[in-house]
């Protein structure tokens, strides 16, 4: 978007411009012209020209800054940015000269404001903006604002471009990096929107001051700064602290700012820089989706997909520099792209069927900088999108808004969210539910671990909440395999609370005599000391069978406990099953799922449904069941979701309702933990699992006579048959 | 499909054949042929050769009768019949002689069977079958495998055809025409069956007697027998009284067997009988729903649409009797057809692109036999699958199945359905829900008033619960219009309890200065006594803003009642709003719905949920709100419900999602109901109900020193703004 800023500069003389519109003056496209671009693209002009249409029609209009988020002037300067970057592309691509009149006359305007500006009104936090109330939101003005400039900048009289350039810009970018710069140095994802405002400022006016404090840190010295920060904020697999809900918004910022280096200075060789960590953490980005939406890890919004401004422009970036077909069917799934010339090829090649599919695969990403603060292991079974997906988030803390949530899991099938994470409690933008913000509940309820599907102990959320604390704690992967029909994540976490370690091995596998994958989930709680340890399962359907006898609170429902996320839980039901395995059945969509679990007997099984102590209707209310051993030092939680059968209320056919297994045995035995399924026709398979990574060791045990043999982490045993 | 049935029948002989496959023997259809049959026959065909290839594959398996519904030899007779039937067509298709031999062996195996047999062991009520537990499941066997066997008793030795027509069918039509008289001579779906079972049975043996006794009875006075049946099941509007779950259930053996009558009868003119009703009975099917679904009225099953086998049979006869080209839209919803010629010629036309969009529209359905009893009046705006339908359902008690629920109505938006009806509770063929039989909670919570969107009166259910003193009294429809931007239904119901009253008016209305159809709703309860009137309203979504301070139970969940339903409804919050208007909104997918209600200061309002004593969780757990008005009369409830807005999580952006009125008054004046709304803008509207149909009449009336005048039964007056 950069390479077509005027010629007087040294660095614009080197750009690279392979594109259709890059001659030095703006080629008018006419109306018949414009019919020959693709579908895709066509589509975006199009909503663009009627965006602009109505700002055009609407006037020039940059009020005094004065509201918060969501309020008119948040708002209304918000539009300016949008109507600012869109003129400016709709000038390259029509040379309708309007467009650019229009983005002068803003931008006049905008200059005729800025240097009146102070610290805004309403700001709420220690980092205000100018014209929004917080800098974040004034970095993000300046990246959309400098592109539309730059389009039309060489149409300037000098007079204008000179007030312009040094009432607005110049400033703007000062204020960011010389006057904020306590952001501006962070390694985080508001120091990327600043240090790219302000580097593709410093390329636009030929400043190499702002291009080397924006690329190296206000001082230079590259401990901040851009590079530092796709050092610092993404693994070395391209994966993002904060989880994919933020990783997406990091992203934009990231893959313009790159594209303009890339256009600018291609010597940097910015798309290789740490072997290419940019285009991984798009790859990476797309990866953590199941049916285009993101794994709701930490503060996560559940409505966010790929269809995303973030991911139009990453996407197109990333399809001008790979070719790859695979991004191809990512943008026909968005429907949307970007009128940059990266845009305009990923529409073209896509009318043109290039298109291939995405290769969704099971990987694990490595958290933290050096890859060394946990992993978020994703298994894969299937393709298209009723296939299979385990998530286990084994992740760092993830800042401030991560959730006490270590070792926890999500299960998706059928196109379906099954074992649920609930993301954040919030409506985005919707006035009535506290402007729009994070709401208490999202402390009280959604950050806490008894919402998410791992152990709580001693009702209290791990690290007790304290995210500090939490960010010195990572766990730590012990094994990942991604195996067909076998596939493995074990990992481990120290000091969850003082003294409590968690183990996890979930198996997604393969098993005869049962459909689809089985998920087998060994959850193990370590201490010296004893403790009461609770371990949920969020999921979604409606309740078939409890196969085992319970205690209803039928007539008023109390509730499960007092803080900590205890307080919001509706108490249904508890039941205290015999010693063996019980289970229970639920039905979503034509699914069934049964979750097994073993029991010593003295495994309680709470049945709860969020949405107590609520009383501004904040939270969704779903269902959970939550597995309950008191008094345990070392405890370890044995589980199996089967999902089976098929529903049809159309055809009125009911298929396998019922679980296929009929009884389930927990051994741990030399350090091995082996799981012995007896299923309904009376044929026996054991998952056996020896926690030793060496995948050519041999393991060995003896069990009620029968001795099992296998070799490696993990594997699925067939037994001698029972009589059914 | 009986037409092609042996040559030597003088019925048979009248026989007009139309049809592709009309020749006297089975015309061989190769591969290619086949080929070039329409995609949608082409799937059926290939759906039907693979269920009969498994089934012949299985070899014959005609066990003997033992389990009840659900159960291993329930199962395997309707397996059965449908083997029979479409190897029947596959014959007739393909010519394949192994299909005639594989209906000849297994009906062989049945006329060995069916002799033997005395009353079904499992047999559960008064009416026990042969073959199943129940009589109906016998007829539904003999309809299928008479049509079946049509196909290809010319190919059999005589010797077969003998042993088949009198061990067999000639037993079966016996069983079911005289030895279950009692069933056979009802007014009733179960009847339709039978006497289809019984007439297509004659009219392929050429056997007068039973074609007489099935078309008017077994006394053929015509008293009852299926031609009285189509004058006594439909309203003159088509409607079925049990509604839309049973119509589309009772269609098939309606449709199926006037097919054969036309086929073997046509003098009989059987579809122009009654001014055309079983057409008429089709289209009104397919009008009872919304997004394909039916509205799920009475017992109904929430999962049933439009994609059902009763609406593929029927779709195809009517589509061969009209061809009406909006059929082909719904054939092409449904994705689905019949093998039948019908079926192929809707398959060929739809290919052909000859569709038309089925016009669904508002329409009044008149119910009872004379169109007397009620009525279900259908207002809809817009269209596609987003569209508005308001449906108020003002019929009669709808017999066994019927829920106490006069004058209640339903409220579709945006592809959703926003005020509920809970339907039947009822996990159709899910074992582990009581067998898939209705559940205990179906009466006690699915049929009560309270469950619905009506007055309850003194925390008791219509009729007490009585569906027999139901049937004894029927709503009156007292108004209905269609005209775009003002429709209107008004009916009223004497005695739902001794000496109350129910009279309500539902106006869908285009407003000025408010977004899409608004609903007003004045709900009047009138009596001699003094009562407590609840109006439920159960909607869907997630709160976003109570307009009202609630006194909430966020600690522990108190049940609301003990009987009719309130002990299913736990209570979140209770509230009792100042005099003037309260209002709540909620957010559904994408679109904001705001509830508004007037209030003396009196009203109180319940929020609540079902679930409560449910320890089998066998409901689902839904919001409502309750008004709740003590000691009263005469009592109007007056509300509105507004859909505003859109909100969009994936761009984040989110408008309208408050409420566009600021204020509500209702006033009752000279037998006129006024309801006048002050916008936040100040603009002023009053909606005006005079209740007299008479629609060229003027009304006046002065309020607060206004003249409002209008013509008609209702009217949207602008009024003098307010400031802002």
């Amino acid at each position: 978007m950069m390479h077509r800023t005027p010629l007087f500069s040294a660095i614009v003389l080197a750009i690279a411009a392979p594109s259709v519109a890059a001659s030095a003056q703006p080629a008018p496209v006419a109306a018949t012209a414009q019919a020959k671009f693709p579908p895709l693209y066509r589509a975006e002009l199009e909503r663009a020209r009627s965006f602009v249409s109505e700002m055009m029609a609407a006037g020039v209009v940059v009020p005094v800054p004065k509201d918060p988020g969501g309020g008119y002037t948040h708002e209304q300067h918000k539009r300016n940015y949008k109507a600012i970057y869109l003129a400016g592309q709709l000038y390259r691509i029509t040379g309708e000269q309007a467009y650019a009149d229009y983005v002068r006359d803003m931008l006049l305007a905008y200059a005729e404001l800025y240097p009146t500006l102070g610290d805004h009104p309403a700001r709420h936090n220690q980092n205000p903006g100018r014209l929004f109330w917080q800098v974040l939101n004034d970095a993000v003005w300046l990246v959309y604002s400098v592109q539309g400039y730059g389009e039309i900048r060489d149409t300037l009289s000098a007079a204008d471009r000179e007030r312009i350039d040094d009432q607005l810009f110049r400033r703007a970018a000062k204020f960011l990096s010389v006057d904020s710069r306590a952001t501006f140095d962070r390694i985080h994802n508001h120091a990327t929107w600043a240090t790219a405002g302000v580097g593709m400022t410093g390329y636009l006016l030929g400043d190499e001051d702002m291009i080397e404090r924006a690329l190296l840190g206000s001082d230079k010295s590259g401990a901040s700064g851009f590079l530092r920060q796709t050092e610092l904020l993404f693994s070395p697999d391209g994966y993002y602290a904060e989880g994919p809900y933020y990783q997406r918004y990091a992203l934009l910022p990231f893959m313009v700012f790159a594209d303009a280096i890339e256009r600018n200075d291609p010597e940097r060789r910015i798309f290789e820089h740490r072997d290419g960590i940019l285009l991984k953490a798009l790859y990476t980005t797309v990866q953590l989706t199941y049916g285009g939406y993101f794994f709701p890890f930490n503060d996560a919004l559940k409505d966010k997909s790929l269809r995303t401004d973030e991911l139009y422009h990453g996407v197109a970036i990333a399809y001008e520099r790979t070719r790859d077909p695979a991004l191809l069917s990512i943008a026909e799934f968005q429907g949307r792209t970007v009128l940059s010339e990266g845009g305009l090829l990923a529409a073209r090649d896509l009318a043109a069927g290039k298109a291939k599919p995405f290769p969704f695969r099971s990987l694990l990403l490595r958290d933290g900088p050096e890859g060394d603060r946990g992993a978020v292991a994703i298994l894969r079974q299937g393709s298209g999108p009723e296939h299979t997906v385990l998530v286990a988030k084994n992740t760092s803390q993830g800042m401030g808004h991560g959730h006490f949530d270590k070792l926890s899991w999500q299960f998706y099938d059928n196109g379906n969210e099954i074992v649920r994470d609930y993301g954040a409690a919030r409506f985005l933008n919707i006035e009535a539910k506290r402007g729009g913000r994070y709401l208490p509940e999202n402390e009280s309820w959604a950050k806490q671990t008894i919402a998410h599907n791992t152990v709580a102990v001693d009702m209290r959320s791990h690290f007790d909440g304290d995210d500090e604390l939490g960010e010195t704690i990572a766990p730590q992967q012990l094994y990942f395999s991604d195996v067909p029909g076998l596939q493995v994540s074990s990992a481990r976490v120290e000091n969850v609370q003082p003294g409590v370690a968690l183990q996890r091995t979930l198996v997604m596998a393969d098993i005869p005599g049962m459909e689809e994958p089985t998920v087998l989930d060994l959850m193990r709680a370590e201490s010296d000391a004893s403790h009461t340890y609770d371990l949920p399962l969020h999921y979604q359907g409606h309740v078939m069978e409890l196969a085992f006898p319970v205690e209803s609170h039928v007539g008023a429902r109390p509730v499960l406990g007092e803080d900590n996320g205890y307080q919001h839980i509706w108490v249904d039901a508890v039941a205290q099953p015999e010693a063996g395995d019980a289970a229970m059945t639920w039905l979503l969509d034509d699914r069934f799922y049964t979750y097994r679990f073993v029991t010593d007997g003295a495994v309680q099984a709470i049945l709860g449904e969020s949405g107590a102590n609520d009383p501004d209707f904040n939270l969704r209310r779903e269902p959970m069941v939550i597995l309950r051993a008191r008094g345990k030092r070392d405890h370890t939680f044995v589980s199996l979701l089967e999902s089976h059968g098929r529903y049809d209320g159309a055809a009125e056919q009911t298929v396998a309702s019922r679980s296929r297994v009929r009884a389930m045995r927990h051994d741990r035995i030399d350090g091995a933990d082996v799981v012995r399924l007896t299923l309904a026709d009376g044929s026996r398979v054991a998952i056996a699992i020896s926690h030793d990574p060496n995948t050519s060791a041999s393991h060995r045990v003896t069990l009620d006579g029968e001795t099992l043999e296998w070799t490696g982490f993990a594997a699925v045993i067939e037994l001698e048959a029972q009589g059914a």
